[in-house]
């Protein structure tokens, strides 16, 4: 039985704890939020003891902490719950900072603790198994990949100001999802982008459609395109081109019902809120968690690949601000 | 909060004990099964208190009983749970004797108590929605129905021996789903059987292929195709062909990815398990339980819809015994 | 160089008019048609002579003939023209009753020419690779068989008056599929039948909307299903379970396009018109006859076919006629 | 009846040669080929007299010449046949050179004569549908263009080698297609390549998988990529992402046939010969330059898009070699 102390209870916090309750391996006994009244809801749903985060952080009942807090927090109570010793699942982005990130790798790996960087897109079954059969060599060496990230409208103008950017903000699942099917680094970036869906995107200094071009030092291309609206629904999609054949996992629509009529043949939009369109996919990232600080055996993504998808989303943010390819050491 | 006792603690107990554990709005306070340690296992888990089948129907910390025991004995505890005032959700079938359906109906209609027949199809977020559309209108009078239902592989034969044959065990639930979504009763019934899968099931007395043609009074035609195998997987499908155009809805497969090779663009085969294709399904008929015996609204499907699925099955086991079209009066 | 005679010059003698012209190994170098500019209008297009009905079948330049007339016409005309030696292409129905065909079998056996049945679907790239497949034991022994057949909308009232019923007129098509894709003989069959579509089609002693439940001596089981409406276009669609798998073919439509709004995905309609949802098969149709005739190798579907569907047709107006199941013997 | 010369009888004349032989408003008079045999042989087939290229251009008997020879003779034959008063139809790419283009556009504008580029994809039905559904605001704004096309394999290496590059010989059908979805011109083109599929080509100076991001000065972003290998046929796809849904056109398979095994439901390769895959994109082509000269209303793509996409992948070239993004004026 592994015991989790979760630091943050807004909404990505819950369905955490929503996981965590439909587990026999794991259990919550320690909660913290700066609202007392969502740490004192949750608690009474889940009997988990509300505590500061220090004292979350340093309770004898806690081996690992679940950091769903605000991303600016990070950063400390990482290096509280490392310095205690504890297994870390800390939400993306580990740190806005690349820098700050190292940091964070140095204390990490010093105290020799678990950490899980949260990109639960990896643990989708679909983009699991993707991933999974490329490895296997189904399509033998990978050579061309394409991400598409649309998300159903633009979140409000007051997020999109401290979001740090589309790259940093929505595109960084895209550039991990790239990181994972290809299997090596990038090398360089290309960025282009544009404020298509509301001026005041760009009035904040942002873009609401993007498109990036990744390289690797093998040769092989991954483009990804982003855009903060899609009528049809949440539309993500990969699809991977090998030497030796194509693998693709396209969209979870909200049934299988298809109808026919003079206009044709029609299916349902896409699933339409990242939750459910992902809710295998948190259930299985707990679960990896859960396994892998019981057994011993390695986490993936970890905090180098969340250092990594940094470096690459602030390429790309260098990249439309120079109008130049950005190359990463 | 809606106090369930549950009877019966086999494999399909165990899926509703789990939904009801999911909800908020109802809990299970007593469970029996006529194997203790099955009971024992369950309440550990659970918290239900272990108890004779009548003590549960007697409790006064029970408000409905959940039967999931076999087919044999629902008779009896339909009987003594109407007449202890409980809601009854009851498994499919309700008997394997009409007759003794009539019986049932008779004390439950006395007893004025809620009685839901647990066809899990209609409950299929898929199969659901086509239904609502259909009645909405949106494809005009329902003229041609086809249902498709295939197993993955025949249970065994000592199951097939007990099982009333395959009209009665497994085309019974595309019965129930014919009326679904005809919205109306067939009056006449045609059936054709074959044993192609495997020689024990013909020398049990029962068929493994089969075919059935449903017509209404209105003149609506319903063809329905059975099979114990498919080398894919479980495959679940319904077509409406109606005045105004068509909806259908097709299996669910195991994962969105596909591959394109030399042998051309392949996906997944469909979800193998029927607990795990109609997860979904069972939360969603208990959720529908809850709420119509908590704001005392109709229930749908009702131990009448019991009754006329068995029907419909008689009648084509007497078709295929006959060799005759056979009229449901 | 295989030197055909045409019979008849409406739609369908033109359409294997321009399939002869398309090919090098084959021409027409007579024609003949009950309306004398149907008959020059072809000939100015194509250099073929116009002739009595009498002088195509007996000229010298004649190799072949193609009865594309009357289905009425086609006894007297099959007669004259085994007896001149002349290979036949002859458009079904070959004769509306299965007697009168026996007789023309007798006539053609006699003559030894060659004979095709024109079931055009047969050719369909689509469905011809399928059935290929099945004979290559691709699925195994076949056990259920699933035809679907859908008009765009009925004929006039006129038409269907002297089309002999649903059966002989549009599902005989779907009747030599079914042997088509069985590999054997249906020994059974049962049908019902509303008129759904138009009561001057129920006044017309007809049925527009047809189910037909066909078995074999192995216990194979084929469902079929006809309406003379389809919103959505041209519908026809094959599906064959077999011990190992299953292979369907669905509709051709009209292009690939699809959109994707909050409506969900939308692809086009079928291809509305059968010329030109089986141009195709038209063609590779006439390329069977040429390249048979003139290597001196089977035909299929010959003559016997004819009659076979004929006599299924025949059995499944007999079927709804009197509520029963009809043996073939 | 519109009489065309044809120059150039190679596999992309006679696939020209045939269009004309089907419809009734244009003839073939007259044709020349550097070969006496192959031009002989077209003549015989055709019935068109065999001339010198400078015969066939003075020709009274021809009102447009069909350009259909290597590319290195264009220049010469669009001049001679502009000042001739000739319409032309001239294959893909105008010239190597866009200031060499740039003089054909002089002198054909001077002499006022129609002139067709023919790029076939823009009438092949897919696509010319899906343009004219942006055209018709559909899905609004254009923002996200993706475009994908990837050969079955490479060509030989003597051709890749006089080829003049990926960009101007296979990815410039795709920078058209660009500016015909986008509806305005790219203004900057970034590009990137590898040779993964053969390291002669490399050797040879290109490359075999490539990637351009195109943007327009309205903010819509275009990605394209190119591989000179795909194991499953000829694969090209476009879709277009606009402010209110998203269109998109897929492969065209070998036939519909699906089939289902435990590996999952499996359908055909894409079609894999381009002159099948574009069949009915050749005859329409066609067509459009018959009608357009012939009632004098104007022709898409002209000369001048022909120029615009050379100017496209030059700068994807020029990208490729400085590693920068190149700006169009």
């Amino acid at each position: 039985m592994l015991n989790i102390g979760l630091l943050g209870c807004g909404r990505i916090g819950q369905v955490h704890a929503l996981s965590i309750g439909q587990r026999d391996d794991v259990q919550m006994t320690a909660l913290a939020d700066a609202f007392p009244e969502a740490a004192q809801k949750l608690a009474n749903q889940t009997g988990a003891q509300v505590m500061d985060p220090d004292a979350v952080i340093a309770s004898a009942d806690v081996d690992a902490v679940l950091i769903a807090t605000p991303t600016d927090t990070h950063y400390d109570l990482i290096h509280a719950a490392a310095r205690a010793g504890k297994a870390i699942f800390c939400e993306k982005p580990v740190d806005m900072s690349a820098d700050r990130i190292r940091e964070c790798i140095t204390v990490v790996e010093e105290a020799g603790v678990p950490f899980l960087t949260a990109f639960n897109r990896r643990f989708d079954p679909n983009f699991a198994a993707l991933q999974s059969r490329i490895r296997d060599g189904e399509i033998g060496q990978v050579e061309l990949v394409t991400i598409m990230s649309r998300d159903p409208s633009p979140p409000p103008i007051s997020y999109i100001e401290r979001s740090g950017g589309i790259f940093r903000d929505m595109m960084i699942h895209d550039l991990d999802m790239a990181r994972f099917l290809l299997g090596e680094e990038p090398v360089q970036v290309f960025a282009v982008g544009s404020a298509l869906v509301d001026p005041k995107i760009a009035a904040a200094g942002d873009v609401d459609t993007a498109a990036v071009t990744l390289t690797t030092s093998s040769g092989a291309i991954c483009q990804i395109t982003n855009s903060r609206r899609a009528t049809y629904g949440y539309d993500q999609r990969v699809e991977v081109h090998g030497a030796e054949g194509l693998l693709r996992a396209g969209n979870v629509l909200e049934n299988t019902v298809e109808v026919a009529t003079s206009a044709g043949f029609c299916s349902a939009p896409t699933k339409h809120f990242f939750l459910e369109r992902y809710a295998a996919a948190y259930r299985l990232e707990l679960a990896h968690f859960v396994s892998a600080v019981t057994t011993g055996t390695p986490i993936t993504p970890n905090i180098v690949d969340g250092l990594r998808a940094q470096m690459l989303a602030d390429a790309a943010a260098d990249s439309l601000a120079t109008g130049r390819p950005i190359s990463i050491s």
